[in-house]
């Protein structure tokens, strides 16, 4: 199991995080995502380290932006 | 036909918009609402002008907060 702590931006209140995780929870070997809307950052465990480019297009597609 | 603006208090993203125009639009008589997030006001037609304590019920319902 891998754990990677992404940056997320643009996130304002709880329906964003539900947006966020739904999104990443469906990419391939996700186990489990936990996003922190203060911190602005979204940790997700997965089977394999995930690929960032992926990552980014989830995230995009919730409506947020992977920061750096 | 009635219109009336309300003052609703946090509501940050778009998420907010569309849960304050669905529980606004399930009150008795409302046949259009309008949110506009950058104003933080609720745009609501009626058949009939509606009660201050209940737009502030489903304000509340949807997790949010009827302004002054």
């Amino acid at each position: 199991m891998t754990e990677q702590i992404f940056n997320v931006a643009g996130m304002t209140c709880d329906h964003c995080v539900s947006a966020v995780t739904s999104e990443l929870g469906k990419l391939p070997g996700v186990s489990d995502v936990k996003v922190d809307l203060v911190r602005g950052t979204a940790t997700v465990t997965s089977v394999t380290p995930l690929d960032r480019s992926d990552v980014a297009i989830a995230i995009d597609e919730a409506g947020y932006a992977l920061a750096p």
